[in-house]
């Protein structure tokens, strides 16, 4: 997504080799109207797909859930780090560690707004180690809905979160792909060409 | 907001005289097309102010100010509850405790992303005791913007949140006001009600 990586590239601070902060327009100040755009890019690529609903983790997941949820009309469930007073009932969890806030904590869902029936799209900010991730499909699978598929804002593909959802035979797709940066310097992968490559290869060519 | 009130009477679970759960529409599952209803009825209500940034804090506040900057266009910061390992600059913070949770917590945003040249609109989802809203309101003051008012998705009128706001003479407006609340049991103050003797005031009646 051109406007994304434009707008990594002008707005992002690399902290380290690993460290990307998008914070002035994705994840602390949010840009709504690049978010509607990033809603709209994950409909587009997820259009075909019967999905039920969106599901995310609080809180850096939720204005691109929300985004997805109003371009492709269903509703997001956002799973919580604690279990809160009001949430009393049935619980679907997975432990997960934060690598950014270093730290260890649950995500749980309600067991009332996840079944069999349901066919699940998993939105999140970022694709790094897939710590999370893995923790929201993990929850899917213990619902009995089906994963349709992984959409992330920004992937760090030098990290080994997209490895270890293929492993597991999920479909994910990227917005922004980075494929190594550093202070002051970073690189995608491009997609499209991604894309005219896999035709390329489909066609024989 | 009649739709909102219906789905509060249809959905909600109220657990006592003081705990309304709404999360199968509102804050865990949320239904992104009353959000959106949500964000163009509190436009509606501010339109005329120059609102230049929708301030909530993380996380069951993002979709409401997200749906709130979709329709009056504007950006949107979340307070954040813990200071990231990402969010190594300046900030603005302020003590809060958590009644639902049980813990006191900090809020902080960046300084980067609030100043004096904004004016600022703060959306939550709940106006119970007021504290979040406080700590958002002595960030705001902190940072020298000015705070033009606080829109809440649904305000318990029996609780003192509102009148700790107005008393630093901040406008206030809720679109579901409980006045009071048991198991089984839900009873609204009828904004509309209020505006048509507001308008019966000021024109003599």
């Amino acid at each position: 997504m051109k406007v994304l990586e434009e707008r990594i590239r002008e707005e992002g601070l690399i902290l380290s080799d690993t460290v990307l902060k998008v914070d002035s327009f994705l994840n602390h100040q949010v840009d709504t109207e690049l978010a509607l755009q990033i809603g709209q890019e994950f409909a587009s690529i997820f259009r075909d797909l019967p999905v039920t609903k969106i599901l995310t983790v609080e809180a850096s997941g939720i204005q691109f859930a929300m985004a997805a949820g109003i371009a492709l009309k269903v509703p997001f469930i956002y799973a919580k780090k604690k279990k809160a007073v009001t949430l009393s009932e049935a619980v679907y969890s997975a432990p997960v560690h934060s690598f950014t806030r270093r730290e260890d904590y649950r995500i749980s869902i309600s067991q009332k707004y996840l079944g069999p029936e349901d066919k699940v799209l998993i939105i999140d900010d970022f694709l790094a180690t897939g710590v999370a991730l893995i923790g929201l499909a993990d929850i899917v699978k213990e619902s009995g809905a089906e994963l349709l598929g992984v959409g992330c804002v920004i992937e760090k593909s030098f990290q080994k979160g997209r490895g270890l959802l293929e492993q597991r035979g999920i479909p994910v797709h990227s917005l922004a792909r980075i494929s190594s940066m550093s202070p002051g310097e970073v690189h995608f992968i491009d997609n499209d060409v991604q894309y005219k490559e896999m035709i390329k290869e489909s066609a024989g060519c």
